[in-house]
């Protein structure tokens, strides 16, 4: 599927506000997460290696939202019944996460977009651009919760081609610290005043 | 420095208040970090390992937040200078921290205590304990941000002694859910709506 083809990815979109973080906010995370010229080169390396298996992991990703009731919950409607077409839609937005994570330079746009993305997980924005009625917002602790299984599982994918274990070693790393950097990111609208 | 002799550790003091979040809250986000037992005796292995490197974990962090003009602030003074005392109480209690997650059940004293180290970081109770005039509060995105450096770090000691790949493997990757598990629980005073 083609970026442009995917329903509700809005990178760069011209309606987007801007976001409350600053260059200089990711700047400083990005030095909080050691970040270096070697994490943006994996990453760009990783891109290569996921790219056919995008699929993959997002079948394994919802796997496992799918055999965690309280996780599915986020997705349902009002009678408990997860919303398909919901759960279909925001899988093709989130393995487009994956590809723009290992592509994406981290500028005006990117903040932009992280921004929308974040207000999309709380009572701001959630469903609406789904145009589903589903629960509110999902809860901070889950979006922390998750930068274990999302950087986890990756590691297979990561050796999936068969890189050297150095390469494998790096490019996991860079993830683990792109999936926080991310994170962090989403975290804000539940904490503007003490982020 | 035994746990009694540390300044400012609280652990099932009998003045800490009720943890706000519950016993079947910390069953979910388990549920969401895949946890088994394999890591609860990974963690105690981790333990074992650790109990002579801890002091050499915390030079290694203090080295880390000692060159991070950005992070070093948050123990200043008014006037921008570091508070060495400061620092050095709470080190004891990062010390004991890392102690502590690799034994202590996540029980209601766990969780209380865990809300305390939480409060400890916001404008509620910053300082406090310390009865020094710092910054007001840690934001929110470098309590995040922390999962990494906390985590990434960690391997070289877990390695130090000799164990099998497969162990200090699991050890890694038992250290990394619990520092994940800490933050959500951390997470909580910053979103109390929206945790």
């Amino acid at each position: 599927m083609s970026a442009t083809s995917i329903p509700g990815y809005g990178f760069a979109a011209r309606e987007l506000p801007s976001s409350p973080v600053t260059s200089g906010d990711v700047d400083l995370l990005k030095a909080t997460l050691l970040w270096s010229d070697d994490d943006d080169r994996y990453l760009r390396m990783a891109g290569e290696v996921l790219a056919d298996q995008v699929d993959d992991v997002l079948e394994l990703w919802y796997g496992y939202v799918g055999s965690h009731p309280h996780l599915v919950h986020y997705f349902t409607d009002a009678g408990g019944e997860p919303i398909a077409d919901y759960l279909e839609r925001v899988r093709a937005r989130f393995a487009q996460w994956v590809r723009d994570v290992c592509a994406r330079p981290h500028d005006d746009a990117w903040r932009d977009y992280q921004n929308e993305i974040a207000l999309r997980h709380t009572r701001a924005k959630k469903n609406r651009t789904d145009g589903v009625e589903s629960v509110t917002e999902i809860p901070l602790r889950y979006m922390v919760a998750f930068v274990f299984p999302i950087t986890a599982t990756m590691r297979s994918f990561l050796a999936g081609k068969g890189h050297g274990a150095d390469d494998v070693e790096g490019m996991h790393t860079a993830w683990f610290k792109a999936v926080v950097l991310h994170v962090c990111l989403w975290a804000q609208p539940y904490a503007p005043d003490a982020w």
